[in-house]
Formats: C-alpha cells, sequence, structure tokens
C-alpha cells in the first residue's frame, strides 16, 4: 500500500481534481425519498459517493454527524464503500482526535483499522506524543488544524507567540519536526487566503486540507492562488453541505454531481490561470 | 435537574469525596474471568463503579477505549447505568471533542442526549463558537483542555503569549467569558502543581479535572494544595488504570475498591490539613 500521501498525489493525478466531498449527513436535510428508511444514512452517502466519485481526490466522512445518530455501524459501511469500490480516492476521517499517547493509540486503530481511513484530523493542542501514536502506523497520516475558518477560529489560533501568530508555529512544527516522525497534512480554512499563504510559504509542499468552501462561503479564486504547491496541486478544498444538498428531490445525486462537478472545474480553471 | 456545577457540588457533599474513577477500559488488561465473554466491556465497567460509586464524586469514561473496540453500545450502557443507580454521581464523558459550531452541535448531541453525560471535556484550540453549543445547553456543562500532563503538553500550551503562557489565556477566557455563557471547568494535569496553582488562581472557583493521579505519576500533595478552591473543595482528581486493573484476579472489584479507598482518604487528608 502506498503511504498517505502517495496516496493523495495518485488521487490528484487519477481524477484531475483538488475536490474533495464531505459526508456530513443531516437527517433533517435528507432527500425526501430516503425519509423514514431504516437504512438511509448509508443509502444517502453511498449515492453520493456513486455520483460524485470520479470528480474528487478525496471523501471526508464528518464523525460528529453519525454519531450524534448513533449511526457508527453506517459510517464503517460508507468506508468500506469507499474503499473497495474506489480505492484510488483518498479517504480521510474528519474527526479532529487529540489525546494522550496512550489513549491516542486507541483513536488510532479506531481511525486506521476500524473506519479503515488513509487519514483522520488531528488537533494540535496536546502537543507531540498527542500524535505520534498516528504518525507511527505505516502508509497513514493525519491532517493537523493550523488556521480554521470558524467564526472564533482566531481567539487562540492568532495569538501573538514571539511575533507570529500560534497558527504558524503549528505550520511549522508539522512541516518539520511532525513530518519527520510520519506523513502530515495541516488544515487551514479558506475564508483567510492571507493567511493560508503564509502557511504555504511555511510548510512547503505539505498537503493542506481547506475546508469551508460552497455553504461556508470560503474565498475559491484566493484559496487556489494562495494555497497551491510549488506542482500547482497541493490542497484537498472540501465542499460538503452545498453539494450534499443541492437538492432533497428524488434527483439530489444528478445535483450533487452537477454542483461537485461545477466546483471541481472552477478549480480546475482558477489553478491552470 | 441541577445544573451541572451545582450537580458536582452535590456530588462532593454527597461522597465527601473528589476523587474520580476513570473508565477506560482496555480489553487485553481485563481480568481473566471476564476474557472471552462477549460482554466483557459492560460487565468489567459495571464491576468497577458498583465497587466504587460511594467513594467518588464522579465517573469519567473515556470514549476512546469504547470507539477503538466498537463498542458504542456498551458506552450507552454504562452511561444509563450510573445515571440511574447513582444519581448523585458526575458523569463526565471524556472525548476532548472541538469543532466548528454546527458539527458541534452534533457532538453536543452525542455527549448530553445519546450518552447522557452531564459534562463533556472540549479542546479549545478552535475557539468560543466550537464551544457554545455545548454552553448553550442548560444543566450541562464542559471542561475546558488547559494545561496538559502529557510530555507534549507544553508544546504549544506553554508558549509565550504577551508574556504569560498560552494554557492561561485560555483559564481565562474560560472562567471569564465561557462561564459567562454556560457551565465550564478546566483540565489542568496533575504533573506540574505550580501551574495548577497559577490556573486556579485565574480561574476564581471554576472546577478543575485534574487527571493523571495514579499509574500516570501526577503529584497528589502538590496538585491538593495547589488546586483547592476557596471552600478547600474544586477538584475532580482522576484515576484510571490504578484503580482499574489494581488486581487480574477473581479480587479485581475488592481490590479497585482498595486502590480507590486508598487514594479518596490519601485526597481527604492532604485538604484537611
Amino acid at each position: 500500500m502506498p503511504g498517505m500521501i502517495q496516496q493523495l498525489r495518485d488521487a490528484w493525478d487519477a481524477s484531475d481534481s483538488m475536490l474533495c466531498v464531505g459526508l456530513d449527513p443531516d437527517p433533517d436535510q435528507y432527500p425526501r425519498v430516503l425519509r423514514g428508511d431504516a437504512d438511509a444514512t448509508f443509502r444517502f452517502c453511498k449515492e453520493i459517493v456513486d455520483a460524485t466519485a470520479d470528480l474528487v481526490c478525496a471523501f471526508k466522512p464528518q464523525f460528529a454527524f453519525f454519531a450524534s445518530q448513533r449511526a457508527e455501524p453506517a459510517l464503517e459501511r460508507v468506508c468500506r464503500y469507499i474503499r473497495e469500490t474506489y480505492p484510488h480516492v483518498l479517504l480521510l476521517l474528519d474527526a479532529k482526535r487529540g489525546d494522550i499517547g496512550s489513549t491516542a493509540e486507541h483513536y488510532a486503530r479506531e481511525a486506521f483499522d476500524r473506519y479503515a481511513a488513509h487519514a483522520v484530523t488531528i488537533n494540535p493542542y496536546m502537543g507531540t506524543d498527542s500524535v505520534e501514536p498516528f504518525l507511527r502506523r505505516a502508509d497513514h497520516g493525519v491532517f493537523v488544524l493550523c488556521r480554521t475558518s470558524n467564526p472564533g477560529g482566531g481567539d487562540f489560533q492568532n495569538q501573538d507567540v514571539g511575533g507570529r501568530p500560534l497558527y504558524a508555529h503549528v505550520a511549522q512544527r508539522v512541516a518539520t519536526e511532525w513530518s519527520a516522525i510520519g506523513e502530515c497534512g495541516l488544515v487551514v480554512g479558506g475564508t483567510y487566503p492571507g493567511e493560508l499563504k503564509e502557511v504555504r510559504a511555511l510548510a512547503g509542499d505539505v498537503p493542506i486540507l481547506v475546508p469551508g468552501i460552497g455553504a461556508q462561503g470560503g474565498d475559491l479564486p484566493g484559496t487556489v492562488e494562495a494555497g497551491a504547491d510549488s506542482r500547482g496541486r497541493g490542497m484537498v478544498i472540501s465542499s460538503s453541505r452545498a453539494v450534499l444538498y443541492a437538492s432533497d428531490g428524488p434527483d439530489f445525486a444528478d445535483a450533487a454531481r452537477a454542483e461537485a462537478e461545477r466546483t471541481r472545474d472552477q478549480i480546475r480553471e482558477l489553478s491552470n490561470r
């Protein structure tokens, strides 16, 4: 099995796409044809995956949406389905784990063995040893929260540490120390292209997950310009709600595909400028 | 139903104890009598809970140990059992959640509705709006990671921000802004009593969860002196492995009780000095 970063590079090449579809299954927003279906969560995710798999470099299931509805078994099935049916696509579990080493080992088992994810999102606050159990797992990797796009993202991330914001220190540590232990990416929201550019300058060719495109109102042209790596790639640009809930009619999968295709094409055009 | 902090005060009074038993069920360490039992995880936790409930102010199930073994149904049963059988004990889910607002709402439902926890541990890195969905839930609360006791805890938490470490800024924001929105505690490891004292001075009577006593080698006398609030209480001092795995023989529950009683008595003596 290739390592996580090689898997991602292959996915960029195979799809010629930096789009990621985030799987945030919210029963209140399911298409009407699936409401009341006991297997709605798996079926909804499977339809979205099948409709968009050739347009994306990655799928990103969001753990919270499964956990709040007791749907870990559906999450397991969605993950296995993606790995088996679309082996060229990166499977990135968005669970934002972070705990002391002995506990982090259990989270690594959960993400990589139980859910078969190539990579998992991680919170850096607890430091190096909280990430090591993930990094030491061959062929797998982490995406580390750096600068997030939510309104309070700057509350601590933008605190000034020796003349630079905290998130810049996170970016640098990930790009140097943590990447020397295992395979790392960073998470930087799409709302502030200036900060994304700063992170890219610090992080070299470390891949960057950019959530917040689509419903969250991220700046796509600014993002593509600021976040590209030395080869014009380097990003996993994630859209969730705008794709998932493009229609609640029986055409929901087609509508999701159309929205994903539109976003992929927009990213392609912007990165070819 | 009383709020989380009143629930905790009542628990301190009813038990005359600041001890918390952490439930970190690791199948590799189960007593031999339970190995091979399909319901071992629930049975092990129930035996530990029954053996120690009168000695503690709180139980703290650690999510990762259930998640790595596909045991969310057992976690649900353990949580319901504690709430129904020992209603005076605080139920604190240790899951270290942290995500943007709309996703955090799903984590709040998971912790408070699905698992019926009074409180959940939270990572502050994503800022105020990532915590608000938890704070806005009446009768519930959060314990926010501040200074953790693991080897890399200082990597970012001790970064100097305007002359004070980052964790001091977290403590202050929790004690002022976040406590004005909802009910908050802090998490400060037992390894560095000087830092615990600093946090206590910043945080007034905000309750502090102190993990890392017992197997993790925390300093109990230093902790009790440094962390007490104005009424000589104020802490939830958690021991996990030292209690859970005091014996792997058929006497495991009695051995857990003996270890918990010893630790409770030690805390009592130290806080009466």
